[in-house]
């Protein structure tokens, strides 16, 4: 993710977040002498050095030794390290193996193929296949919008990726993005039942994501473009745009979006003021910050000031891409070119989509009253939140360990299954708006306070609260305009 | 599937051998009066219109009426209409509804796309995807081998066409084609457990497919090129052999030439003759005629000759393509020019892989002594298989309704299941001799007869004999030869 360079920031202090989690689970096979403390100094030791013990099997026991499986999260691949070096340290306990389950879990990839169709015998091979699929090819070749019914198009999605933004991963290139891109089918057919497959392209050039995807499209309904590095993820979305008959989403930009405006959504009720009186700072100008700022702009947004590397964005700089000089144009009333933590005094918002630790408690103390903090840099955001909820009413991060997470997973499944049901040929901004609405809705005003200002990414009301939101919207630009009598 | 011009071949006679089937299954919709001969008028009517009825199920009955679902076995869409029609004509019959029960099983298309891990809660969520993912993506950019291991690259196949020759029904283009690679990405999960993904291609030029497949190739452990016209298909697979480390195989072609060569393996078992000896007369010089030919000759077949649009390929032909360059240089070696009927005439093998009907009973009455006719034009073979019948050995079509079908499922599936178990980086002729030989031995020595040369496609031996055979040969090239002593 783009964002501003730490050197030039004021205000900058490294805080070390990471805590355990399961997404850095190990299991260690340890033996160890058979006396009556030895388990309790096995589980000790795990957590003196800063892990958690989530299970514990005795794999094998005689009377001199037992051999167990200890099943703990750490925080990173180095903490792992310790913990299995602490119990290695121990008298009379011998490390044997180190399992890492989330390496067990990708072991083969974690999606399939599988028929929809039995093949049993004879009749049903002559349907699915030769000679009976002649005819369903003959009626898609007569009539091609025949295809939605007859093919996986009617429920089928590509992830497309070139591997340049990977997470927080930066430019690991197609294979080693793969990984993600999986993740994202999984969730796609979790959520909301759309089958969703990874594309991922051995080449960065943006004529040729374009030509490639324009040639791939036949077989879906839909496109989800997927941690392609800014500016170029722009352009290929709007030349696609142009190409393409169905919808074209690139998630890093439209999926952040709609979560912060649903969370802001929230997040303003909670305080009691109305987003056409807000200031909002957005940090990072890259795909998520410019998307963000689009639809604040067309929600209506007091104003906003955005930051890249190069400071505050504002009239009178020089060398901008095209994003940027359309940011430039409308953001920024004020014309401020000053620094970050300058730009959120009295602000109302502070949305941070760039890098670790740019912001002190001591910088959100300077905001408006009843101030607004989402710190989405990921895994260490923009300000400490402990600190900044010392001093900001609302305080919202992309880790799932804080309150208020703001993942895509509350956006993407929903959208595209709203959009396959609708057949929709592209994607709009008032679908946006719905969608971002329809998950700020899931709360609601009963419900709604300053740490659950967005559901659960598990609550199953959100993806058919946001496919029936996109679908409404679909269907409301279809209708013919209402005669005026 | 290019082939000789009807027109300038003699002996052409037109035969139609379309009987019902389950691929042309439909289910009529009929109220008829309720008195004891109705339900008997229906299905006597079906039967006289040609059609089998498969089923009759009575949906609603009164004293007056007798509403039934009939469903029949038809041999093409104009058969189906007739039946239809024959069953209105009936007095006290009134058809209300006619549906395909091919098109039922195609809605929605044939495959999903399916989760091999549980997202149930927070701990798997952050294990299958952020923050857990973030490790398996770093462990392949540090080292592009453990794709193979730690994503769907391990057992995954993509089936990529263009549309331009898909079945028998020529150029309808990629959204048209998508049915087929559907089903054929079913076959692969169903006899082979290998998960396939169709791609199919808006556009039919040769270095833009080229292009496209190499950049797609990550996420893929092989390539299955299917339907793509000849002579583009060659350079397109020669290409794409030169650019990837991951096996590409042209299934018209190679799987088309395995399936050919085992059969031939065990009807050369039957009527006693050695590959060597025999001389083998191949109609169509197209993507199939050119791989089955081009095995024969690795397999050390007598000779071949070659027939195709312009007839038999000799030398001294001008303007060849280099396809058909290489054949004459390497076939025909009385070269002779004359017509197919001439040509067959004391040759000891037909294969057919072109157009219906091109020859006659009386034809196939000058062969040599124990002929063997492969006639695999589909649906329409070559030559009637009941006329070639009572003058050959040994007789083989593509039709699933007569003995002998050679049918590609008995080779594709298990190619690619051997070449995805060893990693193996391409595909070469010996794994499709071996793979020939191992689908020729499931029918093996002793059960081998006329009327039984290829196993039947549904037999569970075939796929995991020919990925046992292919995976044998990818071991035995990855060792080093054996020094000598």
């Amino acid at each position: 993710m783009a964002g501003p360079r730490r050197s030039v920031m004021k205000g900058t202090k490294v805080s070390t977040m990471r805590l355990p989690s399961a997404g850095f689970s190990i299991t260690i096979r340890v033996a160890v002498t058979a006396d009556s403390s030895a388990i309790g100094r096995l589980t000790t030791a795990v957590g003196e050095a800063g892990a958690i013990v989530t299970a514990l099997d005795v794999v094998d026991s005689d009377h001199v030794r037992v051999v167990a499986d200890l099943t703990c999260d750490t925080a990173d691949t180095a903490h792992a390290d310790q913990v299995v070096d602490a119990l290695g340290a121990l008298d009379g306990v011998e490390v044997r193996k180190v399992s890492d389950r989330t390496f067990l879990l990708h072991l083969g990839g974690k999606i399939e193929v599988s028929p929809k169709v039995t093949l049993r015998n004879r009749d049903e091979l002559s349907r699915a296949y030769t000679p009976g699929v002649a005819r369903v090819c003959m009626a898609i070749a007569e009539n091609p919008a025949d295809a939605r019914r007859l093919t996986i198009k009617r429920n089928t999605v590509a992830v497309v990726s070139d591997g340049s933004a990977v997470l927080g991963l930066g430019n690991i290139g197609p294979a080693a993005s793969l990984p993600v891109m999986e993740g994202k089918a999984a969730l796609f057919k979790r959520f909301a039942n759309v089958d969703a497959w990874p594309i991922v392209l051995d080449t960065q050039d943006t004529d040729e994501i374009v030509q490639i995807v324009r040639a791939i499209a036949p077989a879906y309904g839909g496109i989800n473009l997927e941690d392609i590095a800014a500016p170029r993820c722009f352009e290929i979305e709007a030349r696609l745009r142009e190409l393409l008959d169905i919808p074209v989403f690139h998630d890093d930009q439209h999926g952040t979006a709609i979560c912060v405006l649903a969370a802001l959504t929230n997040a303003l009720r909670v305080v009691g003021k109305q987003i056409e009186d807000v200031r909002v700072v957005v940090s990072g100008a890259g795909a998520a910050g410019t998307a963000i700022m689009k639809l604040l702009l067309k929600q209506g947004v007091g104003d906003v000031i955005a930051y890249d590397r190069a400071g505050a964005l504002h009239r009178g700089m020089n060398g901008l891409n095209p994003t940027h000089q359309w940011l430039v144009e409308h953001t920024n009333k004020t014309n401020y070119s000053g620094d970050l933590p300058g730009a959120i005094k009295g602000a109302d918002v502070f949305i941070g989509v760039s890098a670790p630790n740019l912001l002190t408690g001591e910088d959100i103390a300077q905001m408006a009253d009843k101030a607004i903090v989402f710190a989405l840099a990921n895994p260490d955001p923009e300000v400490d939140p402990r600190e900044a909820r010392k001093y900001a009413a609302v305080v919202a991060t992309g880790r799932s360990d804080q309150p208020n997470q703001i993942n895509n997973v509350l956006a993407f499944p929903g959208i595209f299954r709203g959009m396959l049901d609708a057949q929709a040929s592209e994607y709009t901004e008032d679908m946006a708006l719905a969608a971002a609405q329809a998950i700020a809705d899931v709360v609601g005003e009963e419900k709604v306070n300053a740490s659950y200002i967005v559901p659960s990414v598990f609550d199953p009301k959100v993806a058919p609260a946001v496919a029936a939101a996109v679908t409404a919207v679909c269907r409301a630009a279809a209708l013919p305009p209402e005669p005026i009598a």
